[in-house]
């Protein structure tokens, strides 16, 4: 799989920016569910079935299954995305960044062992340390750049010349790093004014935006600011408040229901 | 076991600042370790024993043990580590950094799965991206300051108001992350210069120095640029150099040479 051409695909056949983010907390399954040796993969795996149609793309984030010996589980999910729901790319959320030799073994993490078509990455050590992921040209590389937690404008919002260095990021993915096209950013929706900032910067890269459900960003703001000409460009993610919207034994069904509810409210303002 | 404590007490009863870093490659084991199912244990548990009496910390990178499905190998090792050579506090170098309830999961895997006495972490996200590991005083949270490698000046070295953002990052973690007093910093001995500015920013704060060997860093300047008061206060690493000095069945013997050297190489300069 391409991952950028998949992603566009996804965008256009399936008409939505929706993405689900995997973040499995086994202390929030269903009663039925624990216990089990892999609860972490039947949650998911039934959360992935159940909103497969909905989304662009699906983004398990590493921590989650590395807090629980779980990286079986994780391999096991992105095979079974790939299997059961050809065409959507998987984005392993692992936000690495280390020194050439070191990032080639991170590279091999996400694309050989987990088989994941997109990673997230770090922008901090610069550009040897995303080059083994950036020289492959069919995976995606999504670099931090605005990030939608408090703390993110401790060094995003500083100064750096006239621009701030999250918009200094954006350039420099943009113009520099992006040789083989396979770069996106990651930019919070709960600062819609500089999602839009980053898109203006960034003509039609993608753009992965977390923030949007339980951090209490504005999908309406998002979107409208983050859009490209033709009404994609985005991955929105959702996570805990699609994955934990209902508790029993239909919970990947509420799951959906929430899932629906959201990609309605992103086409509304697309 | 207290990180600072431990790293302090061994830099004094040891007499050495030497760390050595664990990247297990299996490509380049000696020919009688290939093929076994623990490997990589065996060949860092070897490393270990030969040297455990000449180091101040060990640090694995846990990209070497994740790319080869070795997560259970390098829990392994750091129990080994505990057990065999008490005192001796292990590096988990990860430099993770996320959102708060991910970087909650990201300590469970640091502290709880791995036994780690310390982490290295990219600060790139804030203060809340870290605040997990911070809020444990008995760990150490060692930041990505001033990186060994050549894109490590592509934001590093932005001028952020009259200084550089690694020299920002300095402060900061001084000034306002290390209210356990549990940090220390990352910073190259490839920029040895730099490697004084952040000493004279920080007081006596740990330095994990990298860059040192395969990566040509100077040791002399490394050393008198930052030492503290007392011929302390560094965490120089160094690992493909010892890792890999032998090719043969006594590879862990002449490993132990080259450890030897270099930390009577860095004593010449304290």
């Amino acid at each position: 799989m391409h991952f950028m051409t998949a992603l566009r695909d996804a965008w256009r056949e399936r008409d939505t920016l929706l993405c689900v983010g995997l973040d499995p907390d086994p202390a929030r399954f269903p009663a039925h569910l624990k216990g089990r040796r892999d609860a972490i993969f039947e949650f998911c795996r039934a959360i992935i079935d159940a909103t497969a149609d909905l989304v662009c793309c699906f983004k398990p984030q590493i921590a989650y299954f590395a807090a629980h010996r779980a990286e079986d589980q994780l391999e096991a999910l992105i095979r079974h995305v790939h299997a059961a729901h050809p065409g959507i790319p998987v984005i392993l959320d692992a936000k690495r960044g280390d020194i050439g030799s070191t990032a080639e073994m991170y590279a091999v993490e996400a694309f050989e062992r987990f088989g994941a078509d997109a990673v997230t990455a770090n922008p901090y050590m610069g550009h040897d340390s995303v080059r083994p992921y950036l020289e492959r040209a069919d995976k995606g590389v999504i670099l931090l750049c605005r990030t939608s937690n408090p703390g993110g404008s401790d060094l995003q919002f500083l100064d750096v010349g006239g621009h701030r260095l999250y918009e200094h990021v954006a350039r420099l993915v943009a113009e520099q790093w992006n040789e083989n096209g396979n770069c996106a950013l990651v930019v919070g929706a709960t600062f819609p004014d500089e999602v839009a900032r980053v898109r203006a910067l960034t003509g039609e890269m993608p753009l992965l935006v977390p923030g949007i459900g339980a951090q209490g960003g504005d999908i309406a703001a998002t979107v409208r600011g983050g859009r490209t000409p033709d009404g994609t460009g985005l991955m929105i993610s959702s996570s805990r408040e699609i994955l934990y919207a209902g508790g029993g034994e239909d919970f990947a069904a509420v799951a959906r229901e929430v899932a629906q509810a959201t990609r309605r409210a992103i086409n509304d303002w697309r």
